[in-house]
Order: structure tokens, then sequence, then C-alpha cells
């Protein structure tokens, strides 16, 4: 089962707002609804996000009634330009639309630039699951017999395109023969760990406990031995933009000994910012704090606050899995040689 | 306005389930209808329990057909004993009903017992608000003009008689006159915080941001400048069991060179256990993890825990707020220095 896929003329999402309770489909004709479908969260998850941006473009060229390249070039930027706003912090999505721009840059007419954008989205999903077993590979040897990994938010097959990030060293461990037991923090407000997560490892049959966010301390103290979330943003020091309350999970590991591992692709890695000082942390509407699962808990006038994200400092992480290897600190270093190793320099300018 | 007063032949108790969308009043008549009133945390909180549990006990003097003094007093045995199982990690639940049964057992008639027994349990719960308004006068010490204030669960008025331990510390330095700002965690998995702890505030006028728990670390980091919480039951080395989160509040504050003070009356404190390791933690029914308000949340068949408290080492502790002062690390030594201060040994055997 895929998070996303072309369903011929439209792009297909699983409405992630409505699991575990409803398995529903939304189908995006234009790209103003794939910003809506990102902005809304039916679908999240950075790599996810990413995808589903490239194929938003892929579709706006369509929609764009443009007859030379020139125009259909403008086009793209304004609508980019408005997918680029719809969640800040997830650099893939930026990563994805700079990606198919350039590429559309260097045609020659408009019927190349509308193939070359959709055939690019398509080679994206495939690249997103190809580097997701491959990071899942590497991130097993870190995993042993036995473990008890504890994980935040939902790094799983729902926030890629398939087989996930964090998700997916527990998935490749569990496919190794490794006996693996996982504590799923539930991830408030939005509950991607209790809704999201605890439902992929029920589908694939992997041990799980779920715990209020609050427990993670406790069980970091007693129980578990490894850490292992996904991410939005890396900065090329390492600091690590990932869900709200990530950074909390890290002191505790780190508090009590727990290695920290942080899994995701390099269209994670943002090495134009030095530090994680510099990552835009989305802010979102206060309300979704001060009600659960639809039902208010907080007395009318509440005023609250909803950070979409924290950053954790590089020196909380372990290690960063990503398709190229196991990078270890310090990062600076290891960071721009997995995009030395990659051939890439899309990331450096 | 109190969480619980005496109406004549009844224990009335604000229901804590239902704020702050209703609020109603529940009426026990029996010590049973008392002991399920805090097993379903109609009334919670340690201070407000112990008064709560004395209640009851005085209402079992009345319900028993006893004729003499040691009928009466192995029936008030049983009915303490049904008490004390409600809910094992508040000492003060103990801690009351063992208060109340040594009066009893003083006592040279039956009429003498019932009457001593209601007597007691209303000089309790005076000497709780005293007891609290002494607490936040010594805590009010601690806060500065312009503070940000975090708060875990809570451990307001609505834990208490009225005024509150750890809110109280809050109240007094409001009524001062400096200027705070308390972030509330919501304390999942009941939502103290954003149900009754928000609530408070606003009805007292004080500024607060609802915050979800997972957002403590990242407003540790930024904005917050003082942490302040209550105790089930503090361990003769200073070891606080609290509500869950707890611990990781208390990891990141130290983390962030932010002061960590918990208040609580010496009530809290048991001197018969050395550390916190001895402290028995409820492990409350996990379908209140899986679901909220009868909307369920996490897929059928999920596997959850709920351990309702946790226990932060002293190590974590800058200091604790008790009606005879502020006591410093060691604790050892000033939590015993303060019984001596108090002229109780009650604590000691």
């Amino acid at each position: 089962m895929k998070t996303l896929w072309w369903a011929g003329d439209a792009l297909a999402l699983i409405d992630q707002t409505r699991l575990p309770a409803e398995q529903t489909v939304v189908e995006c004709r234009t790209y103003q609804e794939v910003g809506r479908a990102i902005k809304m969260m039916i679908v999240r998850g950075a790599p996810a996000i990413g995808v589903t941006a490239a194929y938003g473009l892929a579709i706006a060229a369509r929609q764009s009634a443009a007859t030379e390249t020139g125009s259909l070039i403008a086009d793209l930027r304004q609508s980019a330009a408005e997918l680029r706003t719809t969640r800040p912090t997830a650099v893939n999505l930026a990563w994805a639309l700079e990606r198919l721009l350039g590429l559309a840059e260097a045609q020659h007419d408009v019927a190349a630039v509308r193939e070359v954008l959709l055939a690019e989205a398509h080679h994206m999903a495939e690249e997103d699951e190809e580097a997701n077993r491959r990071m899942g590979r590497f991130g097993a040897d870190l995993v042993k017999d036995g473990d008890s990994i504890l994980t935040h938010c939902n790094a799983g097959g729902l926030a890629t395109v398939a087989y996930g990030t964090a998700l997916g060293v527990v998935r490749a461990a569990h496919e190794q023969g490794k006996r693996v037991h996982v504590f799923v923090d539930e991830t408030r407000p939005f509950l991607q760990g209790a809704r999201l997560t605890a439902w992929e490892l029920q589908q694939e049959g992997i041990p799980y406990t779920l715990i209020t966010d609050s427990m993670a301390g406790h069980f970091l103290k007693s129980q578990v031995n490894l850490v292992v979330v996904g991410a939005d943003r890396i900065a090329a020091n390492g600091d690590v933009a990932n869900k709200i309350g990530t950074y909390g999970v890290a002191v505790l590991a780190k508090e009590n000994g727990v290695p920290f591992y942080v899994a995701a692709p390099l269209s994670t890695v943002d090495m134009k910012l030095t530090s994680g000082a510099e990552i835009p942390i989305e802010q979102r509407n206060p309300e979704e704090v001060a009600s659960f699962a639809g039902v208010r808990t907080a007395p009318v006038g509440a005023r609250a606050a909803h950070p979409a994200f924290d950053v954790t400092p590089a020196r909380y992480v372990t290690a960063i899995v990503t398709e190229v290897g196991v990078l270890r600190p310090p990062y600076a270093g290891s960071l721009a040689g997995a995009f030395a190793s990659q051939g890439s320099e899309r990331r450096s300018g």
C-alpha cells in the first residue's frame, strides 16, 4: 500500500486526517487542491509532501494555458511559490519544487516541460521508496534482537511514498527476524503516533505499546534502549527540526544513555543553513491544541500556542541514518561527505 | 470557591471530570461513594484526596451500626482499607486515614469517635488551605516580576481544598503584584492542565498559554525561567512522585538551567521511604490512553500503557516549597529538619 500515487489524471492521496477510523482516498486535479491537501495535513511527513509537491507542480504545468515556455515557466514559478508556503519547515517540499523548476527551464517546448515534470514526479516517488529501503538496511544494523525502540510522531510508510524512514529502520530489523518492541508516542496535538504509527505497526504485526508523549521519560528511564525518529529539516551542522516533542525525547534519551537516531533521506538536509536556529518553525492554529479529537478540552477563550516543530541540537543526535549510510558526528563533515559520495551537488548551492 | 465541603449530611465535591464544560457537584453519603469518587477522579490531587478520605472515614463512622468502640474501630479499619486502595501513589490519603484511625482509637465511646472524626476532617480541610497559603508566601519569594512559569498537571485549588500548592505559589506571586505568565502543560491523558489549571488561571485573571506536554522542552529552551509542580509522594531523600510527565519536565528544566520547584505540604512526604524507587506507581486503565471523551484515537486492538505517575530523582529538584519553608538539598537533612520544626513526629514512625 502506498501513501500517494498517480491515478492517470489526478494525484491520489490516502486521507491521513481520517485514519485509522476510515480509509479514504482524496484525488487532487489542480495544484491548488494539492496545496490544500498539504496544508490540511491530508498528506504529511517531509518526504511525502516533497513528492506530493512535485506532482502538484506537474499538475500545474498541465493546468497552465501557456503555449510557449517563457510563460509556462512564469506560471510554474507562481504555482511553486504557492505550494512552497503550505508548510514552511520541511525542506523536502522546497527541494522538490526547485528540482522540477530546474528541469522545466532546461526544456525547449511546452509539451516537453509537461512530460518531463510528470516523469520526474514519478521518478522521485520511486527514488523515495528506494532510499527508504536502503536507509532501513543501514539503520537495521543499529538494532539488536530484543530491542525496545521509542519513536515520536509518524516517520512511517505514511510519511513517505512507502516503507518509511524511522519506521523503515524498524521494519527492516523486523524483516531480518529481530524481535523488537516499539513504544509509540501518541504525538499531540494531531496524534500521528496513536493514529498512524500504531496503525502501521499493527498491520505489520510488529508489537508496540502506545503511550502519551509525557510517558516517554518514564519509559526511557526504565525500558527503552533505542530511539529512532524522522526529520523535517536537518541543518549543515546536524541540528534537526522534527515534530514538536522530539527535542524533549532527545534530551531524555541522552540523560538515560539511550542512543538517539534520526533517519532521513539527504533531501531533508539543508546545507544552506549553518545551524538549526535558521530553520523556520511553522506556527499552526492554536485551536488545534485547545481541543482533542474534535472535542474541546480547554475553557472557552483559552490562549494556546502551537509550534508544529522543535529543533534538536546536533549534540543529542547519536547518528543520522541516510540512504548513503549511517553518519556520525561531527555532522558538518559527515553530511558534506554524504553529498559528495552521492555525487550530487544540488544541495550545496 | 472550594473543591470539597461538608454539606450537613454529605461530602460535596466539585465533579472535576466535567470541568470546564460543566460545573456540577457530587454528594457522597456513604464511604463507598467517597471511595468511588476518588477512584473515578471526580476529586483528585494529593491534598484534596487526603481530606476527602478523612471525610470518607468520618462518614463510615456514621454508617457503622456498632454500639461499642471495639466493633466501631474494626468497622473503621475495614472502611479505611477500602479507601486506601483507591489511589496507591498519593501518600496523603494513607496519612489522613492513619491520623483519623489513631484519633478514633483514643476515644472511649462511639459517639465521641463519630464526633471527633468529623471534627478532625473539618480541621484537616482548614489546615490544608492554611498550609497552602503559607506555602504560597514562601514560594512567591522564588518568583520574580516578569517570570514565565511552567507547570504540569493541576496543583491548584482543585487539587486541594482551596488555593493550591504549585498554583498557590503562582497565585501568591500574582497577589503580590508580580507580573507572571504561566505555560500550562495540557497533561495527557486526563488533561488536568487544559481542563483545570487553565480554568483556574482564567478565573484568577493570570495570563497563561496552554501547550501540549510535548512542547514543554521547546518553551523551556526559549522562554520559561521557572518550573513549579505539585507532588503525590516525596521520599525521605527528596525523590518526588508526581503526575506522569513531571520527570521529563524536570530533566528538561535542568538541561536548560531553569530552576525546578516542587510545592507540597509535609503530609505529602513519606519519611518511611528511603527513595523514590519504593513509591508504588498506580497503573490505570490503558484504554484511557487510546481514547478521549468517547472518541477513540488509536486503532481497535491497540495496546497501551498507563502509568499515572513517574518519579523525579531529587537531583533534579532545585527546592521543595512546604508550609514550614523552602527546603534545599540535601533533602534527607532538610526534610527531617522540617518535621522537627513542625514539632510533629507523626511521619517518622
